[in-house]
């Protein structure tokens, strides 16, 4: 069978690093979307106060089977 | 609180300019979602006419808070 | 009239070619859409078997019209 | 009926603004050419002087319907 | 002795397919001018109607010889 | 004689439109630094409030000759 | 357990298309290497002979997983 | 009021990590200039030794606010 | 004493980050080939099981050393 | 006076080297066309024979001033 | 100890050749800053005057070593 | 017959210049491939020592021609 995937662009933040921007993004989209299957990484950015990196900002691309919409 | 927002890719138009083809894209996205935060142009194009410019057409990406699913 | 179109990231696959993955692409996304009105190749991609092409994959922006929201 | 445009790749200039140059720049073009169709900005830059922009000038490709030979 | 190439960038459609709007391109070019050696695909779209793909659009740069323009 | 130029990014902006944030960003660098040549555009944005532009922001590098060190 | 791929960038040819141009290059790998994945298309070119297509050419890598070296 | 901002490109480096290396970066550039806000990645890079990273390389964009000169 | 460089492309992965998918890219590569100098990184990727990320994927280009041949 | 440029792609070549395949490029378009006033590099590449460089390419756009078309 | 670098991005020229544009640039860059550690071309552009090569032009971006403030 | 080529990506240098760093890396190459038979540079870079060019280093993709492997 041929799947169809809709690729979603998402920026998530986190004050911890990269990692853990890209995971906040993907949990937040996992709320009102499932089958999600991969990320692409777009952008890296982050907010700085103080000298320091306030914010981690990354921003991805997020694969997702389009089901069937009779069954979605 | 860690924030995470959609970029939503749109195209708008505007037989006025390239500013007007963006802020008629935004109030149009604005029609149906809310919270629009900041956009990127990604291209600016037209169609011509009798050698004149007849519409502005500006590609950009909007990007948009995703509200948490319980409130939004 | 100003038209906007949302342009939407999708990928479809075919074992039959760079076509007709298109073709299935947008007739997935037609499903639940309408009003489709071009699309734009981003990336041509392709799965491996036995050093054959079982899946050619292809990633395409749809550009869609915004219906008016008290009319779509 | 299929067309082939040919894409011309011009840089106008205007002391007015972006727009203006981009309108410069097919005015121009069209003094020796029919069938302009649309354009894509390439590149918008400009030169200075006495920290102000003195010219504006944008680069573009134009699209230009190619006539049947036996009837341009 | 050295050639020079000019490379004319130019877009060709089809309903037929993506190899077939570039032969298109490439045979309307030929109408006018001689010597075309190679191509480069720069863009794949395409305008859709109910779901289906109407006409397939490819840009491509294509390479020709500059004659010498005593012989040309 | 040969000339040395630094190309420095700036960001400008402004509620009135594309060319005053560029306007602005060339002023603001000319209170510091003398001898601007030219700009090119590296990216248009702008900061959105209840789906309108609120600042337009525009990326520049902004070319300046660089003075023989002895005379500057 | 992780894997790891090479990515192998090759260029295939053929009169008869842009598939079969993929399909050549992976078969020629394939006489080489085994345990070939997935493919990425980089390029499209040709060579044009009398105004038509003699050898579509296309870039790609080929990803390809590297075997344990006491196993491979 | 409009702001504007100067984008310094600066690279930093670390044994620990890809954020150490964006961190120390940062810290470095705040030892002459203040009212940093943000950074943009360009490039992520490293040295090796022994088949491990000695230093991870990152390549960014600072974003910092310009001060009115006669404040500043 | 003239230096050539091999890039080799290659995609690692691991469950634990980005950092830890460069390290097994580098040292599985590290088991066949020696004189491993630096890399960069070109695409960061993920697989996603249940809205987390499964494996961290990072391409990479590493700069290998060629020694003489009559001395490798 | 606002000047409009036509910025035309040519590819030159020669065995002596990178700026005399440039030259070279640059006085052939010469011979059909005047007021050509700037070029800029896109691609160098180069054709190899007996691991030599036999012939140096360099594909640049020139930019030629277009006359009035009552006075050119 | 790990280093931060600041990228500086200039535009050489020179009558003679690519070679000596970048030689340019980089003693005058040399004549107000120390510890210059490495270039990267940004773009090759040149000068016209009657078919022949006036300035050759290169960007370049100059890696600089960042000395501690308290010895620079 | 169609043919297949790899692209392998070196890097040489040379304190000379550009177009010796080229004929270095395909030198080199050639000491352990045959069928040499194109290159694209993909980066000039170099390192400084004293305000000048020590080493002139340039990344290029060499087109190899894969002899059949019974044959090879």
């Amino acid at each position: 069978m041929d799947h169809t995937y809709k690729l979603l662009e998402v920026a998530g933040s986190s004050p911890d690093g990269i990692e853990q921007a890209i995971e906040n993004a993907i949990q937040r989209v996992g709320k009102t979307m499932h089958a999600l299957r991969w990320f692409e990484v777009i952008e890296i950015r982050g907010e700085l106060d103080e000298h320091k990196v306030k914010h981690w900002q990354v921003h991805l691309k997020v694969g997702i089977t389009l089901d069937e919409p009779n069954k979605g």
